[in-house]
């Protein structure tokens, strides 16, 4: 069949993404400590100002910056060092005209300052009084009260994915437990009569199952559950069933094998079989990755999956990814592909029409990243081993020259 | 202090690599569902040939590629059919000279056969006779036994953080449990007068832990395991207790907060005090992140992160994560930093013979992205939540202009 009568992968993504039912995700709280990568499910107000008083970003002398206008090492201002701020303590002494604090970083502006002078700006003159070398701002080397956040201000988004960061800024606000969605659990169903679990001895003919554990760590990464279902004979009754109990705990149902055209129009019979719309494109104009099957079973994502390896990790960036994260009640685009740039090592062809994604291995010489195709069929599973990342050769171009930059999007 | 007094960032990061001693990384067994994100112990060699046998890479028909030479739709190869191949099944039944054998996609080649040609250039004439309309060449739509790794060979190195696809190819070969290092436990002593847990009450002056948090979770995702000390007062004996404590227990000490003079000066004092060689570096020409000490003591390194938030975040990603990446055995260079491309949405000024880190979030417009500087003091909480990467200015450019290409780090 020629490639053009298939959909473009960008355009198969959208009729499953557009054909999910827009669901409410459900959510369940968990103390922070465990949030790290999950998805929010409400909006975080801050509950109050951050910080709750006024700071000083370096070590010096708190003081009432008019008292320092005009201050030069010629003609310094005096001031009466009235007390200390001590780290961590409430700096209520208050200090007035011609008077000064010192004050550590971090440390809380006493009443009646607005400004610190830096300790390299300062000579003492006795124990309690100093000379100010250099003029201060008001709010200068100061952080104000609300600076960081005001009390009431949307710190976090719902749908955002909680990096380090963000916890900590949870921790900073004093919020200990959050809202999540809850991880969308996914189906791995394995079919072909020649799979083997991989503990077990080998007869001639037979191969052991490796899709399934590519899948369950890209599941996992990508913020779902892994459910691996088990391997299935080649049969529409057993596979149906391993399916149908499949969506009774799944939020997303994987078939994978079925590349002879048998066992693939079983899997796609099986999708029309089990509820509406069904099998929504079968074919993508891809490589690897053509026989992709995608679908909705009643609201519930069920894909084929080619069985070749390399086609499983092109068909999990292209279709299973974005679903987790539609699943998980994540924002679209917040999210960036990681990439690098590098130049292409040899040039590679394609068929027009098509998209290829290239396994590419990348070398630096002299400093640049090279990115050098990774030769071998698909259907093997070293060269995704061999592999960094892909490169993706759009379907009007006609191949990749030798020594054009590329984006290559990283394993 | 002027900066270029201070060493450059990858200079300190080379000393304090430098001064580790060649560790042996102690290493554990683990299966090899539990193997995702570890680092390999042991060089991976193949126990067998992968595929045992050769495999069909189409539906189609098992033939001596030799009785199909010259063969075309005017002047077809008649075969009779012989057998049929079974998934999953030995072909054990041998194919004469002008014979073929039915075989699916991933089906055994039976003896006597070297090529498959495809079912769409075959016509059936009667029930055990086909005619082959194109002739195949030896080996065409064929993956040879041991294609994929041949007995012996190397499959994955010592020192390589699997990926899911590693992990899968363990399971092609059969290989259910591998030696891999253990993960460097990496200790965290937060210190600060005016620093407090998260869940108690906050008085005037007093600010909650964050940096712990921010660190806690890069450790986790760098294959460290985080080891949270706790929160101790700005004392020597306090805080060289709590350290000597961690160096007992961990393979790397990070002492968080000290940005005033006193607190550095102390964490200086106490490095050197508790073994050699001590502090290699105080102070980087680096922005955020000047005031970072480097230290090993007795083969360990601690460090002293400054208190900044946005400081602790620069100075994991240059000094931390590949101190982490040393200690967990993992070979250098194959671990890409996360980056992608984009315009700077305004221009950002910088002093020369400093590094600066500038946090900058992204914006799709016109399909392009754009990196838009995070304005905000490093010691805000909120400017590394808003940011998605950061942007490095080098130490001889004086700043970005705006609509200038660059590589941002993702957070």
């Amino acid at each position: 069949m020629l490639d053009k009568s298939y959909l473009p992968p960008a355009e198969a993504r959208s009729l499953l993404l557009n054909a999910l039912p827009a669901l409410s995700v459900p959510a369940e709280e968990c103390p922070i400590g465990e949030a790290y990568g999950r998805v929010l499910a409400e909006d975080i107000l801050s509950p109050e100002d951050l910080p709750g008083f006024a700071r000083s970003t370096v070590d010096g002398y708190a003081v009432n910056a008019a008292d320092t206008f005009g201050a030069r090492e010629t003609a310094p201002a005096y001031l009466t060092v009235k007390s200390e701020v001590l780290m961590g303590a409430a700096a209520d002494v208050p200090v007035g005209r011609a008077e000064a604090a010192r004050i550590p970083t971090g440390g809380m502006l006493p009443p009646g300052t607005d400004a610190v002078v830096m300790l390299e700006h300062v000579q003492a003159v006795s124990a309690d009084m100093i000379e100010v070398m250099k003029s201060v701002a008001p709010k200068e080397n100061v952080i104000e009260r609300d600076e960081d956040v005001a009390s009431g201000e949307t710190v976090l988004q719902r749908g955002h994915r909680l990096r380090p960061q963000d916890v900590a800024a949870l921790a900073g606000l004093g919020i200990m437990r959050v809202a999540v969605s809850r991880r969308p659990v996914v189906a791995v169903v394995s079919t072909g009569d020649e799979i083997l679990p991989p503990d077990r001895p080998l007869k001639p003919g037979q191969v052991r199952d490796i899709n399934s554990y590519t899948l369950w760590g890209l599941i996992a990464a990508s913020g779902g559950l892994p459910l691996r279902k088990g391997i299935f004979e080649d049969d529409y009754e057993v596979i149906r069933r391993a399916v149908e109990a499949s969506l009774q705990e799944a939020q997303m149902v994987l078939i994978t094998g079925g590349t002879s055209a048998g066992t693939k129009d079983m899997t796609l019979q099986i999708i029309n079989d089990l509820g509406d719309p069904g099998v929504l494109f079968h074919g993508v104009a891809l490589k690897p990755g053509k026989p992709m099957i995608g679908g909705i079973v009643s609201g519930t994502p069920v894909l084929g999956l080619p069985g070749h390896p390399a086609a499983v990790a092109v068909c999990f960036d292209l279709f299973i990814r974005p679903l987790i994260r539609r699943l998980s009640g994540q924002s679209a685009g917040r999210d960036f592909d990681k990439t690098v740039t590098a130049r292409m090592a040899k040039s590679v062809a394609s068929a027009a029409g098509r998209e290829d994604h290239i396994r590419v291995s990348l070398d630096e010489r002299d400093g640049a990243l090279q990115a050098v195709p990774v030769l071998g069929k698909s259907g093997l599973i070293t060269t995704l081993v061999r592999a960094d990342g892909v490169v993706v050769i759009p379907p009007a171009r006609l191949g990749l020259d030798a020594g054009e930059e590329v984006v290559v999007r990283l394993f």
